[in-house]
């Protein structure tokens, strides 16, 4: 059985319900409260020493880092390309997503949107919309000339880049110029068995 | 043959000298200097549109991101795992080293040692520093019961964490408490064809 320690604000946890449900593999959801500090615990950072969500829990090991995840459950699935230099292009992006995307769009809808506490971060959300909208821009222009992100095939480089991008104006950033980046949103919903981020 | 777009002072770029050499690969350097703003011009955007160093250029075909790069390199060598999930930990470590460390050690240490402008940078380096040493803990912890990150052997999990954490002093981190990361510094050292990020 799997079990997937889980907060269902988070776009990181958000990829591994998607991908999960789109494998078919029934798990177990641990509810993991953030705002409650529960991946502080010494219970949790014996799980993760990181104290980060998500982690999966398969076979009696545990694995953390949203990213390696979707990589550890797509292998040798449709959802992961098969040729070499394809995979090392689908972790290329999903580099990308946690340096240059997550970081700053991710945590300026923590910020505006959970924390609700947008006048607290003002300064800082200059250099998070400028260093996001930065990102945006790659995604634009690569969208402009592929349906998805590598080998014109869904996979995780989509799910990983798809999760906090699409809820993106949750962190003040304004969609309404990326029109290969909406265009792109429809197609990863057209996807079999897609869900929401708020649904589990 | 192999081209490695590269920026010598860069721990990033210094993890993929270190695997071609350590793998005996013949590459040619291009030389990319990023404080004169050659990873911006419009020739390197269309090699990264992310503009960034390291790529590597092999067989018609441009791959960025540091850990891509390694992955796509060490697949079906000695340095990286056969098992999958241990290959999951492996990327497990390497987002972390992208998240968690990185983001705070190698920027720290690129205000004080490269552009030296410590003092146009104080009020950010406290919290770097602060989410660096939380990085650096969760290394010394894992250390405390591995000689290796993953699997008791010597892989490019080992390579990502190394390249920044052995020059952290450069971001005016203090090591002296940290003597399981110390003993793993000697144990990265004295692998086969290693050499010292001022080489290529």
């Amino acid at each position: 059985m799997y079990q997937l320690y889980d907060f269902l604000p988070s776009g990181n946890c958000y990829k591994i319900r998607l991908l999960l449900n789109q494998l078919g593999i029934e798990y177990e959801r641990v509810n993991i409260d953030i705002l409650n500090k529960e991946s502080r615990t010494p219970e949790f950072l014996k799980i993760n020493p990181n104290g980060r969500t998500p982690v999966l829990y398969h076979d009696g090991k545990y694995l953390a880092e949203s990213n390696a995840i979707l990589w550890y459950l797509a292998s040798n699935t449709r959802f992961l390309p098969v040729d070499h230099f394809e995979q090392a292009l689908v972790l290329q992006w999903m580099f990308f997503e946690q340096y240059s995307h997550e970081p700053n769009i991710a945590t300026s809808r923590y910020w505006v949107s959970i924390l609700k506490a947008e006048n607290d971060y003002k300064e800082q959300l200059i250099a998070k919309m400028k260093a996001g909208y930065a990102a945006l821009d790659v995604m634009e222009q690569h969208l402009a000339s592929n349906d998805f992100f590598v080998a014109n095939q869904y996979s995780i480089a989509d799910i990983a880049l798809y999760a906090y991008t699409h809820v993106a104006d949750e962190g003040n950033f304004d969609l309404s110029g990326y029109s290969k980046i909406k265009q792109w949103f429809k197609r990863v919903e057209n996807q079999e068995n897609y869900i929401d981020i708020k649904k589990c």
